[in-house]
């Protein structure tokens, strides 16, 4: 129901370098892509897409912008998905685990295309959503919740994968194929496990303070259902 | 910086109802309208605007969404700026007082074009923010803060106009035309005294818990400067 959308906008095929050239023309402003595609069933980019869409649009004079709404602040087992892939964006994207539950989205920039003022809004710079943000950033670091999420996910990605599920991932953003993925969904839930679909693919996206027994707890739950 | 906006949108002179007449067709789906422009610099509609879009846009079967996102929750002496007028809106856009200062937003429907599902977001019924807002609206029916925004917005504006001033408002909702809007707000905030401005109006939107003495304090700045 919010058609139309923001216009001038193309939409070009992931993990797709030459459609990604062949749609940059004189008037491209700004690349915007998910370092790790979330609600379209936590798309992995191939190896090298990253790295080449940041030098096609170093080339080009485009700016990179990455969404890392959802794999941002450990999620990815990175502090930051991009970090994967060992480039960085001119603009990235935050919200989610910026807030640990606080609403809460930031815009960072390395470039200088803004200037002080420009723009403004009723929440921005919201003193208690910028005192909650600091907090979680500051817990984050201290408890070492990213090599958290890199450890549960690997764990979890290798378990799965013993199962003969069809999964991907990359720290605790885990997609699982199955047959329908609202009755898995609602399944898991019977177990008392709380995971989200996209199509056919089973999102967990267990909070970055999981431990052991929860995982095993999530794995036991799999096997008592047919995914 | 964030051209291009939303397309397929026509923007009509406020309180021009023939303009507005004119400008809706087969293809017009809603009229989004302030019922007292904020940002504008706190521009009152003619006593029958509001009636008469309202009218006109059942005639042609188009819903009318009020924008009270600043006027809302009391800031016109009024719970809602609509009821002023004596209409209701199909759908009403709301924030800022919604939270006493919590980021949170909402929309009301009256209408039945949305199903549970179509939408949905990181932060939208978040619970936290949800728990706040109600007791927002607890306290403000509570401590009657709908009425001390009627009377204590009465007697500024009364104050303000014997002192010879180009004034408008409704409730706590005021604006003071002045020569320079920048150097009034700056003057102010050397008195201790926070307010914005558009253009060359000062707006003057106090906390709805404001007291007399707080508004003698502010009557008294203005005395001592010239706007």
């Amino acid at each position: 129901p919010f058609l139309p959308l923001v216009p001038e906008m193309k939409f070009v095929e992931y993990n797709d370098v030459d459609a990604l050239e062949r749609s940059i023309t004189d008037k491209t402003a700004a690349v915007i892509v998910e370092p790790i595609q979330g609600e379209s069933g936590v798309i992995i980019p191939d190896d090298n897409y990253l790295k080449e869409v940041r030098e096609l649009t170093e080339e080009r004079e485009v700016l990179l912008i990455l969404d890392e709404i959802q794999t941002g602040f450990g999620r990815t087992g990175k502090m930051f998905a991009f970090q994967h892939s060992g480039i960085e964006p001119d603009i990235l994207c935050l919200a989610k685990g910026l807030g640990g539950g606080f609403p809460i989205g930031a815009t960072l920039f390395s470039c200088n295309d803004f200037e002080p003022g420009e723009h403004g809004g009723t929440f921005i710079g919201n003193p208690l959503a910028c005192a909650v943000a600091n907090t979680v950033v500051r817990v984050i670091m201290e408890k070492k919740l990213v090599k958290n999420s890199e450890r549960l996910g690997s764990y979890l990605l290798r378990e799965l994968r013993e199962r003969d599920l069809s999964v991907r991932g990359k720290g605790l953003m885990i997609g699982i194929d199955v047959l329908d993925g609202k009755r898995s969904v609602l399944d898991l839930i019977e177990k008392g496990i709380l995971t989200i679909y996209s199509r056919n693919t089973v999102r967990v996206l267990p909070p970055l303070i999981i431990e052991k027994k929860h995982a095993d707890q999530f794995l036991s739950a799999v096997e008592d259902i047919e995914l």
